[in-house]
């Protein structure tokens, strides 16, 4: 910290890995919906989810700030406690940074981190055959969005919380990697509709996936009276940082015996035929269309 | 490309170097005034310089760009040929990165770079005794920009492209660490008043700069006529890219018996006094305050 850059020290037989992340007011997030010490944390937790979609585990990071002279105070306090709360939860250690001024506030994220030589998981390694797993729920995080915006629910609520403190799944990409259990992995940052489509793309494959499997979210949160479509949102609602991850099928059985990090669903298979279908209860086949967020159509 | 995070292998026996940099808008350009490709050149040239001031060798970077609209077609494609001329230049490959959209242009560039293991130069190694030695001619980017904004200059105009086109001193940076001759280096950036300040703070020393060593802008360009100070350039002129660096009296003499990568002066010497002090030609001495570019105070 304090010098024109930082330096480093690779582990013997590692693998670094390189990753930024924009964080930006009205796109990404709203000064007034969103608590600056969550603004901290998911601008960090956004980059990380990055490295736990290789198999890594993140070291340091560099912080891009520019701040309006308004929020140089309480703002950037608050700010700077959720960063750092997120960067002990991580392992991930403040290397330096820049620091501006802007009328809006504007942040980037890089995130350096560590894989261990020859074992990163890239999204071009699905093969047909392979399952297609997911951890976690689908779609809380949008749902948790929506419940914010419409007053029906307060920072603490658990689905709000998922959108406002999301947490990468470090854990469940190492075990995957050291185990060489996943031939092609990503986040789901997006949306699965998008990000799937993305996986596929990079694969050459094509994929079939199971409504009834898809882990939804509940009917305990009384969502149908209030007009959300759970599939909706657990195809296209984004920043789950969730993990969607191929495995082999002579490989599958070891996920379903273990004890692993986080909850996994097996929602599916990678297919030779390129096209992307979700197939419904009654056996009816449709197109998954990429409907997730899109930075160059979407704002808050 | 294409997948979450960029992987790296580190060579044997170095350390990696990392820096980001903010370049925006109507804080460090102007979409008026300068070419998208000097955009695209600068923001990376700004980076590298980071890592010259470290001694190091850039490798790879990360673009983290956000553009309006109507700034996807032509504008872009300038900015990216800017961007990747300057790439091949400092043999620093495009590793990935992030692209939205905002209504004004940002841009944050990282860049991983590496350095033979414990050779870095940091900004805290000077000791009293130590020549203090420039790069180049301090003031050069700051007439430029003077020049190009009263329309007195075109882009290719010497000092212009100073400004507009900094070539980051990266042989000399390898050159002096390879050697081991610096205690301390950083690039200047914001004007050698701002940057000679911060490093004697980093030290823990002071400085006497002659005011007659300054390698200032020649009357070559009839500045006095033109009402321009060439000290004051000189001291607070931002965005010279110039290496600022320490040398043992022992070791000084092999710099100037060398044939070295960039033409440098030696302009005074540390002292164990904290005081930053000028010395002008009649002996009179006056502080070195800083009046440098400050990115909380100034904009175009």
């Amino acid at each position: 910290m304090g010098d024109d850059a930082a330096l480093f020290a690779a582990r013997k037989g590692y693998e670094t890995i390189l990753t930024c992340d924009w964080f930006l007011e009205r796109t990404h997030f709203l000064r007034e919906l969103h608590p600056a010490d969550a603004v901290g944390w998911k601008c960090l937790a956004r980059a990380a989810s990055d490295i736990a979609a290789m198999g890594g585990e993140p070291r340091c990071f560099l912080l891009s700030l520019a701040v309006p002279k308004t929020h140089t105070g309480r703002w950037l306090d608050e700010f700077l406690g959720g960063l750092h709360r997120a960067a002990r939860r991580f392992g991930c250690a403040a290397a330096g940074g820049d620091t501006t001024r802007q009328d809006r506030i504007l942040i980037n994220v890089t995130v350096l981190g560590e894989v261990r030589a020859g074992r990163a998981v890239l999204r071009s390694g699905a093969r047909a055959g392979d399952l297609i797993f997911v951890s976690g729920r689908l779609g809380e995080a949008e749902l948790g969005l929506r419940l914010l915006r419409s007053m029906a629910a307060r920072p603490g609520n658990p689905l709000a919380r998922k959108h406002l403190y999301p947490e990468p799944r470090l854990a469940l990409g190492r075990w995957l990697t050291e185990r060489r259990m996943a031939t092609a992995m990503m986040d789901i940052s997006d949306g699965l509709s998008t990000d799937l489509r993305r996986l596929c793309a990079a694969s050459g494959v094509g994929a079939r996936i199971e409504v009834g499997k898809l882990p939804v979210v509940g009917a305990e949160s009384g969502l149908g009276a209030r007009g959300f479509d759970a599939l909706r949102l657990a195809l296209d609602g984004g920043d789950d940082y969730e993990l969607l991850f191929t495995v082999p099928p002579g490989k599958a059985g070891r996920i379903h015996d273990s004890k692993l990090p986080a909850r996994v669903t097996c929602i599916g298979t990678i297919t030779r035929d390129r096209k992307v279908l979700l197939i419904q209860t009654e056996g009816q086949e449709r197109e998954i269309v990429s409907r997730g967020w899109d930075a160059f159509r979407d704002r808050y």
